[in-house]
């Protein structure tokens, strides 16, 4: 492929492309307090191309032409559709994204840094963190990507431990993911979370619905108002 | 009505067509943290028309032509003056705001799932949250419909127990707002509110004042100062 | 005056004249959670003309048309140059604004329901809130008006009781000024906080330093930091 | 030089001419918390030239024709590449980024007065603060300037003593940044920090990795989980 047509897979006038996408998600996500400092930030898999941010860049600072696009599945991980024509690296949380791609059949997956994710994996000290009786527990999906919960359900988030390396900690997610099929996210203790949905939609809303879980629970535990 | 006719009834140049209002006022909402996760939202009601956005989508991103248009009063829950051409099912809140319609006479209805309504719900154990001596309970209605409350007046606002369906708050919700007339507003525990008013700019400034008032009581509460 | 006339004095293409500025601050306001609910606002005297927001609006919403425009001094509660051709009545803090205009010469005063000030009326239980060695201080000149306070020095803003009617706030309002004349604004117990300055510029700039003040003291009491 | 040569150094279309990205980054440092009240904000450095905003504006205000440029290295407090043709005195901030750009060849240093940073430095008497394993300590990089820290890492950065006069601390912060030559930052107690970078783009992630910590870390603090 030319880098013409390399690049045309990320030049596109709809805003909806997922070249457009996940600059303005970033932004936004940025906003949110998700992913400033450059960590973080939104994958999104269409069919058999998957697209992703660069490593190490401001989130809230994308252009399209920063994207790169990834087969799916990838023969290995040196094969790109397109990469950026300057220097850059593609997401550390590749290897991440691509278990929600694999082991759940994702086609988006978020990755925040967002306190409320932290505190929650402090707050919570052993493998999982769980609530009940909360109305937006009903905005999250069985495994991510069946049906919704109901509000009698209680969910429940595996927490893994941190690794001084992202990629590193493919592995234990992956466990974790197959240890607790009905969970819609992995809590990294000390680090932040990743939440899949089948499309960018249902992963955005399904990460705005666990990060305000993640908050109110926090002001429930630090309120006395949790066991 | 045909498609084209029943469509004019949500597309217009003026800004303050409930068609345009709803979703700028969504978007407002959404960095307020009110409607995050696809919950929450505005209806407002024209005399004998009813705008309602759609149920399960990002609150921050609708359009108008994803404008619900109800008559008022409605002879059954399959009529529709207007509806999307894409699939879309009118907000399950829509029974609720019916209540404010139908027993207050209101013009809008906001439903919100600020967390600041779901703590207070936890930290006030009983059926009513009730502050007084506070000057933002001056810019609350009685009943959300009547003359504003004076600095003097304690502010009592119902709190109804959540059930798995939204719909099926509608008995319990209408139960207290005729047992707490002077109210402007129902809390649903562990779920957020639901506030009225004669029109959109009063069902929004009212769910403003209650829902900072909602804050401050909260802190107020942890920090020892309510007994 | 024709109304074409006292129109002219709200209309003007420049970014920076009062019946501009006042809407796009009051917006800022807004987002900086000061004004919702209709409450507070900014008023801004340049020489004899006195601009000021609508009673009970919207504060983030505000156009040029809805100013109101006074003499200074003002013969009557009855005088305007200009009023709204829509039905609208002056801001009920305009006495309040006045304190600062009449007592201190200034050329702007700000008022907000900011919680940070409401909390602090509430763990300050004395006639005045004061706080020392914190680098904000500066921020805030002697009486509004005078030289900028030293870090060496501790500020002192007095609070006095509110009141059912915003306008009986008034002769309270006059005595702490008189009490306290380097103060820079006056706190309303349960309310919020006027702040004044020479210009609008510096009435907005003290209030940012005044509310930083207020938010990080009462972190401190809250922390034990504070005795 | 001319003032119409001078002028042509702040004068550019690229939105990354260092007297466009001030402004903008100051505005956005505004909405951040970190430079309100006129305080705080960013100076870059390109090779021999240093782009510096003003003292005592508002810093979500500032315009480019209001930028001083100062030549790297600076033969006398007096000597300018270029000053802004409205009174205006450079930041007093500008000994202290100069220590940045003397003592570890800085392209860039940002002051916030963000709240976060004062809580640290109230919540840690000594003379440092320090926190391990949190995944955002992979964002800041040793000395500010070296390889990126690793989660293993324990951050540390000294915090300073205030003084009346802003200029006072540059000796105190150079000291600081001697003894602790792998500090990216260094905390003045009661006020703010200083954070720096090879570039804006380093300078401004590290600020908001450095924040991100602090806020952490002091939340951690006040609910026990750190000794």
């Amino acid at each position: 492929m030319s880098q013409a047509e390399a690049d045309a897979l990320v030049l596109s006038d709809d805003p909806e492309h997922p070249a457009n996408l996940i600059p303005e998600l970033c932004a936004s996500f940025y906003h949110l307090g998700w992913v400033t400092g450059t960590g973080g930030g939104i994958s999104i898999r269409q069919g058999n191309k998957v697209y992703i941010a660069p490593s190490g860049v401001q989130k809230e600072r994308i252009k399209p032409e920063h994207i790169f696009v990834l087969p799916f599945p990838r023969p290995s991980p040196d094969v790109f559709l397109r990469k950026p024509t300057i220097p850059l690296k593609e997401s550390a949380c590749t290897p991440l994204f691509w278990n929600a791609f694999e082991l759940r059949g994702a086609g988006s997956c978020v990755h925040t840094h967002s306190q409320h994710a932290v505190m929650t994996t402090l707050l919570w000290s052993g493998d999982v963190w769980q609530v009940s009786h909360l109305e937006m527990i009903k905005g999250v999906r069985i495994g991510g990507m069946g049906k919704a919960l109901s509000y009698l359900d209680t969910i429940i988030v595996p927490i893994i431990d941190n690794t001084p390396f992202e990629e590193d900690l493919k592995d234990s997610m992956a466990q974790a993911m197959v240890k607790y099929p009905d969970a819609a996210g992995v809590l990294v203790r000390r680090h932040g979370v990743y939440v899949w949905g089948a499309d960018w939609e249902k992963a955005k809303t399904q990460t705005e619905c666990l990060d305000y879980l993640f908050e109110v629970s926090v002001k429930m535990k630090l309120a006395g108002l949790l066991s």
